[in-house]
């Protein structure tokens, strides 16, 4: 099978679904989302059948239990996929909404409309809950999109678009607002990146050699994800009960996110009071702590941490502690060895806590609360299709506005350029 | 010399200039722009000697006169430019700006603040202007630049360069946040290009070859602006006269400009009453008219447009003139042919100007005004670092807003994820 042919097929169709559901109403597109939420539930068995031919070939090729459970749909899983579609149907459209006016002296009105990228292409690894959850937000937002997922879940990710793409079609939507590349070759993905042109905007969801292999062969704008190496700073003014709080939740809530806490940085001037019970709840939860020399001579317990380890994003239940100086040398060292993903100032001064916030240059900057919190829904922005660690169009997590952009529009009587 | 190395350290010092000057006050900024805007003047005859260079160097190589036009600098176009800065300096600083806050049901407070992208690349062709207004917006909005400008302007832009320089460093700001490659080669954009995870943003400014080049081969995020093919449709329902004055307006007054009309479409019921006075006066003014069969029916003098022509960005006083059946026809034809850059549409009929608005989808859609109006200053924007073809982070005209991302703030009392 000539893949491009494939690809630049499915890539126009999907072009053409783009400008169709531009155009449809919320009404439109919120019964469509209601609809595949029905259809899902109601062709449960039909995606579990399916589901098992994936899970049964994850089993031969030897898979690990995680990877396995990640594949696996259930009655549960269904329904809470069924339930993220009626959640999106009930968020405000953002297509068409006019976020600004002006009127300029020579008498026309601009403004800035909200409009929909266009076509959208996710790639993903393995979870086929992402093909249900990606295609709703670009389709509520009024893209087309085109699915490329995991060859592990081919099966239960093309038993899902199917139960999409009827709906679509029961709905007199056009079949290409949610496309489906069908095919496990890797060389799929570079030929949906070469398309620019047809397709706006690629999002890539997965680990690090994904996301690195998408952004150095991508033409089409990327979107995307690399790591999140996360600070705690706890302040000489904190409040050392709050900090202990924040700290155990940063790390230990759920240890394999993005946005849990690689490196607690403490000022010197309280880390004796600060460190011990800290060290022993870590130690409790079973909590594998690096300390750097000052910290080991509180507690010579801990292994010594390298310079190298400030750099690791750990997704595990292992924790770097560095007593610093001030403000400013925990600053310096989250400007050297972090991501800007997340980071947090535990204080109870003003000024340290404004300075913090304007200075430290991550996606989101925490005064007295948990990195745990960057999240989509944590912010309210009601759905979430990934975190950007990208400085262009968004940063942090994104939510259905990040699925649009503006255009500007005139209203004028007559003017002309002088 | 090791290209490769220059490049990388260059860019190195300019990543260590972007984090000095996101620090930087509003008033250290206003002040390094005025001292800018004054000490161009003062040296203005150093510049010039070094711009002689170049002119010599562009007539011995045989350059068209247009081309050695831009490139010269005279006392006039240096006081232009230090105008420039003033003007820029009078602008709000975007850096720290928060732009929404809201609560969550936790107690913590959500906001969005306003920061520089860090360190952007532009891209750029003979015009020695460009280095003084690139360089000066991204410094306004808190980022270093790293300029390479074409060849020819080599001594121009280095004197220039120079100067502001000084001013930086006169007030004790980093020199790193304005950054020359000095370089001829094509090689050092190569090198430019790969510069991921230090340049943030690459914006090319140039000819349609160099855009294309810097799109393929950059591994960081570009903004662009290809090409600008626009269309006004004139509607059955429009004033006749305000669509002639409109229309001239966008073919005339400046037609070498990517925001001209390429291709007037009208509305058949009106084609009689409108064409002949329309088609005489662009006559008169020296454009040349290619007809669709119907308007030649009208006018058989006018040369027979192909249909290659609707594709064409003529930059010169040539004119496509086709004749459809309505509105739907018009935005067929836009969204077929168009490059979404700038449309309009002369309507006195209300729903028909919402539906263009609407569904038009290109970066300025306009009612009753000329296409030519698509700029950052006509529309207030204070400035304009270029326009966007693009439609991830900006689209249309880009102002020094667009020359920042938000983050993140988040002022809790000690939230944690449940």
């Amino acid at each position: 099978m000539d893949i491009k042919k494939y690809v630049l097929d499915k890539a126009l169709e999907a072009k053409e679904g783009a400008r169709q559901i531009a155009k449809a109403s919320s009404k439109q597109k919120n019964e469509a989302l209601l609809g595949m939420a029905e259809a899902l539930q109601k062709r449960a068995k039909e995606l579990i059948s399916e589901n098992k031919k994936d899970i049964q070939y994850a089993e031969g090729k030897g898979l690990s239990k995680a990877l396995i459970d990640r594949l696996r749909l259930t009655d549960k899983r269904i329904n809470e996929m069924a339930q993220g579609l009626i959640e999106v149907s009930a968020l405000p459209d953002p297509a068409g909404e006019i976020i600004k006016m002006w009127k300029r002296p020579n008498g026309m009105t601009v403004g800035r409309m909200r409009v929909p990228i266009g076509l959208i292409g996710i790639i993903y690894e393995s979870r086929p809950n992402v093909t249900a959850d990606a295609a709703s937000l670009c389709l509520k937002a009024g893209n087309a999109v085109i699915l490329r997922g995991g060859s592990e879940a081919i099966h239960s990710n093309k038993a899902i678009v199917k139960v999409l793409r009827d709906v679509i079609k029961k709905n007199g939507l056009h079949q290409g607002a949610v496309t489906f590349i069908d095919m496990p070759d890797r060389e799929a993905i570079m030929e949906m990146l070469r398309l620019e042109g047809i397709v706006d905007l690629i999002i890539p969801r997965g680990g690090e050699a994904l996301i690195r292999a998408v952004t150095e062969n991508s033409r089409i704008p990327v979107l995307k994800h690399y790591k999140g190496i996360c600070h705690i700073f706890i302040d000489r003014d904190a409040d050392l009960k709050m900090a202990e709080e924040i700290c155990f939740n940063a790390k230990v809530q759920r240890p394999g996110t993005c946005n849990a806490m690689e490196t607690m940085l403490v000022d010197k001037k309280i880390a004796k009071a600060f460190l011990p019970s800290m060290i022993q709840r870590f130690k409790k939860a079973g909590v594998a702590l690096k300390g750097c020399p000052l910290t080991r001579k509180i507690d010579s317990s801990l292994e010594a941490v390298q310079e190298e380890d400030f750099y690791k994003e750990y997704l595990d239940l292992i924790l770097n502690t560095k007593i610093v100086e001030d403000i400013d040398d925990a600053m310096a060292h989250i400007a050297k060895y972090g991501s800007a993903h997340s980071d947090a100032i535990v204080t109870n001064d003003y000024a340290k806590a404004m300075r913090f916030l304007k200075e430290v240059d991550s996606s989101a900057v925490f005064v007295n609360a948990s990195t745990r919190l960057n999240d989509g829904f944590q912010f309210g922005l009601g759905a979430e299709i990934g975190i950007s660690t990208d400085k262009i169009h968004a940063r942090g997590p994104m939510g259905i506005e990040e699925l649009t952009c503006t255009k500007f529009i005139v209203l004028g009587n007559g003017q002309l350029r002088e």
